[in-house]
């Protein structure tokens, strides 16, 4: 069981973003050089993670992307119904699964499998992708990306 | 996201298996004529489920397979554990994953995804064959199996 690598690398792409500090922008060869996929793969999802509002891109020479809502706002649950292409459990899970397995009339396989894969979802909607990036120096660190200023303490 | 076909095949064949008469033997050949699949694939799986002690086999010309325990002491996420190859929601799930991402070291989101996918299972360790063969005429109508006698209510 496992979900896309489309999917893995579009929570691995809001990472790198996230951790940018605010207002900066990433471009698309930074964030495929640090997971070492190819650009057009990482194109693709940038692509569907600005269409869906998630990331937003500034054009010309400079450009780049950048979040566009506060890492606070952004739940893993709703990425990941976003590039998920299909939550095909099992295969009366697709559209013509139906068809495809004599029992599905009357089968109970089928709501059981619906309500795990809606208890799995259910988890990734508690996240977001704030929770995700909290060890912030160290993930920064690994990414090679410039730490942020340690918290001050004042007073 | 979604389960191999192997676990699909493997649930729908002990379904089979559960929904004839107590003691009566099932053929490789009746299971995967039924859901219209090939004979070897369907041997494979059936001798998993066997070395797993979900089904035994009785050998020779009148020989077939028939649920080792009653379908109640057989929950559907054991089965699942069993059959599914892997449980790789992400990269870093597999055996050499830890090395294919470089956030591995700080990521939070594996323990996320961790926590969905024993939330997953969670919900399939609720469920045993027995709730599965409750429509248990309608399935065997849908599969051509004898009907089972109804239920007698005396008194």
């Amino acid at each position: 069981m496992h979900l896309s690598m489309y999917t893995d690398y579009a929570l691995r792409a809001l990472v790198f973003v996230a951790l940018r500090p605010e207002g900066e922008l990433s471009t698309i060869k930074e964030i495929s050089d640090a997971y070492r996929i190819s650009k057009n793969h990482m194109m693709k999802i940038v692509n569907q993670l600005a269409a869906q509002g998630f990331v937003e891109s500034v054009r010309g020479r400079t450009g780049g992307i950048r979040l566009s809502r506060r890492p606070e706002e952004i739940v893993v649950g709703d990425v990941v119904r976003t590039t998920e292409a299909e939550f095909k459990i099992a295969e009366c899970f697709a559209p013509d699964g139906a068809a495809a397995c004599c029992l599905t009339p009357a089968c109970l396989l089928r709501p059981a499998l619906a309500e795990a894969l809606s208890a799995f979802m259910s988890v990734l909607d508690d996240y977001t992708l704030a929770d995700v990036i909290k060890p912030r120096r160290s993930l920064a660190a690994l990414l090679n990306l410039p730490l942020p200023a340690p918290a001050v303490h004042t007073g």
